[in-house]
């Protein structure tokens, strides 16, 4: 057999155990908030038809889905002048599948599939991984997790401040205070570019806009000058994203900027239901007992995934850590018209939690229990002892205890150390001397302590001592 | 944009909340148990590369290995002459990653690519999805999720007897109680080789006497007899294959029978350990106290995975139930031989959660709280109930249960069928007269019945319901 030097895919990871024991801490954190917020799971294949996934995200996304080769003999129906005309035409003849790029369409394809069955509204979560070919950078993944909650079925504005308390709640939960949850309205940037007299296109605007805390005042002038806005647009759209204040003078603000510039009309719908929307959303959240307005950012500057989003849009930053969005969302008015099921509406978001897991560890929040060594090792001392240490191994686990026996007769010391290096917090040791007496040494390898507990009462003491 | 009628790859599935949420309860005693035992969860990427795997599950596991297409111009080194070759020649040039097969090999790559930094022995569990593309079938499918437990490093006999423990605490949790964990030896099947005079091949041999119980002693006989084996070896292995009585009894029935047929020499060392392997085993089972000896049965005609087992093999039937084998495993002298690191041995064994799914079905074993449904549902009455209804929900929620408003004004009719759909146990009814007098009317929708309770004791309530 050849021997060789193995490796993983580039943008792949392993997670070894404290790794996996702090993904999971937070997957737990954010299930539990979704499941208290009466969300409900929802799994899908790894595996979609090709058909299912490819034109959903854009030329660039089909570019980055990964595909499975067909089973079996693959090339069979490839011709030579397919290899002359290149991938794009071999593909749909040696591929059918992918891996799911994002939760999104899965779960779009999943409420098509059973919407006979469905009670609407559906609340649904999902954590699951995804996977792009995208170019693996610090903190980009070919492989990486997404964990997305949605209701779709209504048009409730409860649904978009329950985002807002989901979110101030796994965080919260997680140790994080100074962050901020920013809110923006589709019908807030439609005004600002019908306030400006419709004039060059609406999607070079906002994603000028959307630069604005990276390129400032002066990036914002040139990148719209150089898109063909009018010098007087230009001028006009700071007076919108520099609106300050409270929610309330925000929204004050707008409301009388738009009415000036004369789009708080039937015509242009847009801007008056944002600013009736948003107004909504913040009643809800007093009326809940939000103790948090500090978080939440009205920020007119906010432009996220604009062509598909319709209504509220979300994004969260963590304000003391260097790190992009961890989490984001918004309401779009038509999840499943690609699949043939026109009208229903939705809103929902997504925590990212690969960028969470680099925040808590830089701020050094993850808790201790987030480990996943043993509470204790029995050492082994000798062949006689087997009959004193299963026992105890037995009484230790029945009290719902971690507990192992160090599987070999070896030197303490060595014992010891495999302790330390696993992390495992209590040693307990039962010697011959300790047989005799019916007790154990019970060591806190953390403290450095070391007691002396009848054997019988290992499992009591050692959970007090936990 | 062209309407798509979406379908899911054949052998995959969707998971609903329900199917999810029971899932999760398996996949969390499952863990519960391999963490209370010691073991430390790993998780390894989904793709592989292609060098890793292929080889490795012989060529028709090759041949079930999904492939992912390389990104890009994919076929650009494919000619005219490969595509005449078949897809064997033109496979190398279109993609060099597949997805893991199962969760072994990825396992030996992670011990050897970190073998410098892991601490021995090694105790890791990993639940994850494998994918095989098999022919579906009832029971089978092309994504299914598996979960081993392996300790490497340590030839200690104790991990074999906490192979026990484990399956019996899992399994027993889970509210099975009649099961069998089967238990044999590799050492015990030479043994019987040897004893018949070493003719015929040895796994023709051990693949007949794994059909025993399929396909009785006249099957056997005529597929050993088929297979070259000539009668006086066929007459006798039926003495060894129907020794009986408790686990003792057959040992010392076996030690006499090897003893006489002269296979218990150094020349032989097989049988030997085998019997003594099985009987120190058996002493660590009863040193723990294991109360459960009528569920451990050394089966000498148990004989799955010879080719890479090599001491103690596992095998796990639910008595009460159709259904293969729920769990397996066995030790292995050479886990990291083909990626250059030889001589590392190990035990494991793996849950088939699918199969252990479907029993729980079948027996109706599912607890009622392994369903996600919210505990209660407030009633959305009208849109001045508002502020009287999101406190409440904030108080049930701050208590730490799941609750939620209906998002809309709606019907009351409508808002109790959706509690029903989803299973929700309590309605929370706050209409203009109970606001008045501060109180709600909590139906219990199971029992049918109601009460009223002071709106600020709503959720003290529904814990002592719950």
């Amino acid at each position: 057999m050849s021997v060789q030097k193995p490796s993983i895919p580039k943008g792949t990871r392993d997670f070894g155990p404290v790794q996996v024991a702090r993904r999971n801490y937070i997957f737990g954190v954010i299930r539990r908030v979704f499941e208290k917020f009466g969300f409900a799971p929802l799994e899908t294949p790894t595996m979609e038809n090709l058909a299912v996934l490819t034109g959903k995200y854009g030329d660039e996304g089909d570019q980055l889905l990964f595909k499975i080769l067909n089973s079996g003999d693959f090339a069979k129906d490839v011709t030579a002048e397919d290899l002359t005309a290149g991938a794009k035409k071999i593909l749909p003849k040696v591929a059918e599948k992918g891996l799911r790029y994002d939760l999104t369409v899965p779960f779009a394809r999943y409420v098509v599939m059973n919407r006979g069955q469905l009670t609407l509204p559906f609340k649904r979560y999902q954590i699951q991984p995804v996977w792009r070919a995208d170019r693996p950078q610090r903190g980009r993944y070919r492989e990486f997790v997404q964990c997305d909650a949605d209701v779709v079925g209504t048009n409730s504005l409860l649904c978009e401040a329950e985002i807002v308390l989901m979110i101030n709640e796994v965080l919260s939960t997680l140790g994080l205070t100074d962050f901020t949850i920013k809110i923006n309205h589709r019908g807030v940037l439609s005004g600002i570019y019908q306030a400006l007299g419709g004039v060059g296109r609406e999607s070079d605007l906002f994603v000028a806009i959307d630069k604005l805390d990276k390129i400032g005042r002066d990036g914002v002038t040139k990148e719209l000058l150089e898109r063909g806005f009018p010098q007087a647009a230009v001028d006009k759209v700071f007076g919108y994203l520099e609106v300050s204040g409270s929610f309330d003078e925000k929204l004050a603000a707008l409301r009388a900027a738009f009415g000036q510039d004369g789009v708080l009309t039937e015509a242009t719908a847009g801007p008056a239901k944002g600013l009736q929307d948003l107004t909504e959303v913040q009643q809800y959240l007093q009326d809940f007992g939000f103790q948090h307005f500090e978080r939440l950012d009205f920020d007119v500057t906010l432009a996220r995934g604009l062509s598909y989003y319709t209504g509220c849009i979300f994004e969260v930053k963590v304000n003391n850590v260097q790190m992009g969005s961890i989490s984001g969302g918004g309401r779009y008015d038509n999840l499943t018209g690609s699949f043939g099921l026109p009208g229903l509406s939705g809103v929902g978001f997504s925590f990212g939690v690969d960028r969470i897991y680099d925040v808590l560890e830089e701020l050094q929040l993850f808790p201790e229990g987030a480990v996943a060594a043993p509470l204790c090792l029995v050492a082994n001392f000798d062949a006689e002892g087997r009959s004193t240490v299963l026992p105890l191994l037995r009484q230790l686990r029945d009290a719902g205890l971690s507990a192992e026996l160090y599987p070999e007769v070896s030197k303490l010391k060595k014992q010891f150390e495999y302790a330390d290096k696993r992390g495992i917090r209590f040693m307990i040791l039962a010697g011959s001397e300790e047989r005799a007496n019916g007790v154990v040494k019970l060591r806190d390898m953390r403290a450095g302590t070391e007691q002396t507990v009848a054997a019988a009462e290992v499992a009591a003491a050692l959970q007090i001592l936990a």
